[in-house]
């Protein structure tokens, strides 16, 4: 039988918080440590973001939740844990008097891990019992989503401690990143504190508001760094040529005055070599082509979801298509209506397809349903009708695939009420590129109260225009393939 | 009828073709002034990619695309463009001599928009015939997909020139940040500067290597960047004491060595009441945990889409899934053959729920997709098999929404195999969460020869482990609901 992993968590703020969330989740039993009265409160409620967020981030079941419990004791909380987690201010003092009461208490074996951003790994290990068991294991917040973890060991730490904190921090989910050699700050908080102080003399200097710098960033390079960071990003602008290429031509900018900070290293022919070579080991086993599509995919597939979630670059997204947008706007609009209705319009975008870039089963649902939408909206069952109260939902679906159809395809669907009576709603999408048919999809949906859930006939704000054009509607002839069921023709 | 408007590319770089292909995709014709004659066929890489990703961003419809053309007489070019943009290497002499051209032959009335990175509108503008007509638009690569675009006016441009500015990029899809006031290299790339010398640093240190660097940046704050860039990010971790908190708490790190490069802003009282006020102006209609919310909301869609691409994060969530994966990998890990078989237990994701935390109806299907990649692998339909050249393709799927389901829920998917002979694969899925039934999917999936895309018979190595589990679920009774068409019980 498996025994379960115990985690201490020293300190319950944010980022303690963070850790207890991601152990917890990932079926560690967690104890808390916090002298500090409201930390139950502040942990449950990092715990409520991280299970609504974390579980759903994997596709797989994860194991059952551990169990969490709060400690005033020390003893008690780090008696045979395998992982003591030390967030506790920035203070060396602090940290120093913390591992003194830990390690008279915990197992040998036990990693200490310190969430520290700042201190090196051997200024914690300073005067400490056994110092080769305190190691900086750096997260970030929101820890519980986050992969990223600097871990910073000093000569002291043995090897297989590093290896063993490794493997551990890899079992809950995270990327243990081990940093060659101690230096304040670590990597990543380097670069946060540059970007810092460059935003603090743009906003002193009066040339950006705090948004305009959000903006700067997560309209532009923000969404580059994501996914490539920096040198990978800057492999691609080389082009062909190479970042040996790229750097001798963005080199000459270290002694112009494009920031406040000037302490620069000098670019000698070494350093470019050291860089263009590593800039080779790492992303070398692809062409500057490769790399650009693997960069356009991954940028619209996250741009593509900022905007169902109608934030930063995905707002601009949908405000642009508002713009654009061609559709009909109303039944008025529609010149006859004796004939099927285009509901989309619109070319299939790279996060629709697989890697063979063949438009993926459930996306054709994804079209349909957006056709519904358009369908309903026309009708008047639009976001202002759904805020009072009603709406329709879908009860039973029936797809046939026809055809196959790429990314970049210009696509449209046409839509034919089937009926639309009482409470019922009967709809056959038929999808197109050209005159070639892709793919049908009929549609039974009911009209619901959304306070009780249950079926009602909808308002004559809906019923008359639905009435209609049901009736343009049953002039048409049914449509090949509905009321099939599978596997019947 | 609609004139079609003309935009002037001078210089057909990377940079150059990136606009090119933008404003051509927006619906305007675009001339192209490139003495390379190399220039066409670097625009015409930059269109594919810009074709393969840019149109699909859009939900709806895009203009028909405008017509592109090259031109050796920069007459021919500029005549009649209402948007000029050069980007031509960053030379300012180079960029004098290209204006006094330009201005001789184009509409007072346009536009001319200069790429430049590092030079002020006036330095571009000294010595022209109509400083007032230059304006620095700075776009950022890949210019067709990102939509930052700092526009940096001098005191020479008449606002009535800057708004149009604005407009026609605000038309494209861009967004155009105004710059407050001149300065070295805009806002941007101040940061992009910075970061670049302390990475430098870094290398030159042996500190990290460029894919250590690459990975600190893109599994943490890379992420949160994307979406919130900095100012949002720290006001979350400000938490309910806000800005000011986080400052003063942030603040003494300025005198620290976090980084090498060292000229520092003083800290004001003025300059956090500042800072705190503006992030007031930005976020403030926002509660922290509303902003932790749409902070996880953003960072699960953006990760999940990388995982979708094995790229980055993504690509670490997927290596943890293979590490946790708990279901049957092979028909003999399954004790009962004669009962339905799991194919399918995950929580359900944030990315898959609407702004209510229903789960759309297109993600029924992709679950269903899911669990009938389950059931192909299991009978050794695998990726092996699908490289050797066969494979099953849905031919039709039937949908019953039984009930709602929310965001974070466990959920588990069975499948019942109804047909398994020649080519047919009939399956049917039912969706539970605990004991209450969800929804069914049934679906007919044909064998398929990849290489002729026609109907086949599958291989032994698929055939015999199916028929020895169709086999087994002849015995089990027809699920209610199988064989029914929308609307018919």
């Amino acid at each position: 039988m498996k025994t379960t992993n115990v985690a201490a968590i020293i300190g319950g703020g944010v980022i303690g918080g963070g850790w207890a969330a991601r152990f917890l989740l990932m079926g560690w039993d967690v104890r808390v440590f916090d002298p500090d009265p409201d930390a139950p409160r502040k942990i449950g409620e990092v715990l409520d973001n991280a299970r609504r967020s974390l579980p759903g981030l994997s596709d797989v079941a994860l194991p059952a939740e551990g169990q969490l419990s709060f400690h005033r004791e020390l003893a008690e909380a780090v008696s045979g844990a395998a992982w003591i987690q030390e967030s506790v201010p920035e203070r060396l003092d602090i940290k120093h008097k913390v591992y003194q009461s830990l390690q008279a208490l915990c197992d040998e074996s036990a990693v200490i891990g310190s969430s520290t951003s700042g201190f090196k790994p051997s200024e914690l290990q300073e005067n400490a019992q056994r110092p080769g068991q305190i190691i900086v294991t750096h997260p970030f917040n929101p820890v519980y989503l986050l992969p990223l973890v600097e871990l910073v060991p000093s000569p002291e730490n043995p090897a297989a401690h590093v290896d063993r904190a490794k493997g551990i921090l890899t079992s809950i989910g995270m990327y243990p990143l081990q940093v060659r050699a101690e230096i304040d700050a670590h990597i990543a908080d380097r670069f946060l504190e540059a970007v810092w102080r460059e935003a603090l003399w743009l906003i002193k200097d009066g040339v950006a508001t705090t948004e305009e710098i959000d903006d700067a960033i997560r309209y532009g390079f923000g969404l580059r760094w994501a996914q490539m960071g920096l040198f990978e990003t800057y492999r691609i602008a080389g082009g062909e040529a190479g970042m040996r290429h790229f750097i001798e031509q963005f080199g000459p900018c270290l002694s112009w005055p494009w920031t406040k900070l000037m302490d620069v290293p000098e670019l000698t022919d070494d350093l470019i070599d050291q860089i263009a070579g590593q800039s080779d080991a790492q992303s070398g086993h692809l062409t500057i082509r490769e790399l650009e599509r693997a960069r356009d995919n991954n940028l619209v597939t996250m741009m593509r979801g900022l905007k169902a979630q109608d934030w930063g670059a995905g707002r601009l997204l949908n405000a642009q298509d508002q713009r654009i947008g061609s559709l009909a706007g109303t039944l008025d609009d529609i010149a006859d209506l004796a004939q099927p209705i285009t509901t989309v319009a619109r070319a299939v975008p790279l996060d629709w397809t697989d890697y063979n870039g063949h438009m993926n089963e459930a996306r054709y649902l994804q079209a349909f349903g957006d056709a519904t939408d358009k369908l309903m909206a026309l009708i008047g069952c639009d976001a202002d009708y759904i805020a009072s109260g009603d709406s329709y939902f879908t009860a039973e679906t029936h797809i046939r695939h026809i055809d196959e159809v790429h990314a970049g395809a210009k696509i449209k669907v046409t839509t034919q009420v089937l009926l639309g009576e009482g409470k019922k709603l009967h709809l056959f999408h038929a999808m197109w590129e050209g005159d070639r048919l892709l793919a049908t999809g009929e549609h039974m949906l009911i009209h619901v109260s959304l306070a009780t859930r249950k079926a009602s006939v909808p308002d004559a704000r809906v019923a008359a225009p639905l009435a209609k054009l049901a009736d343009a509607h049953a002039q048409l002839p049914m449509p090949e393939g509905a009321g099939a069921a599978v596997g019947k023709r």
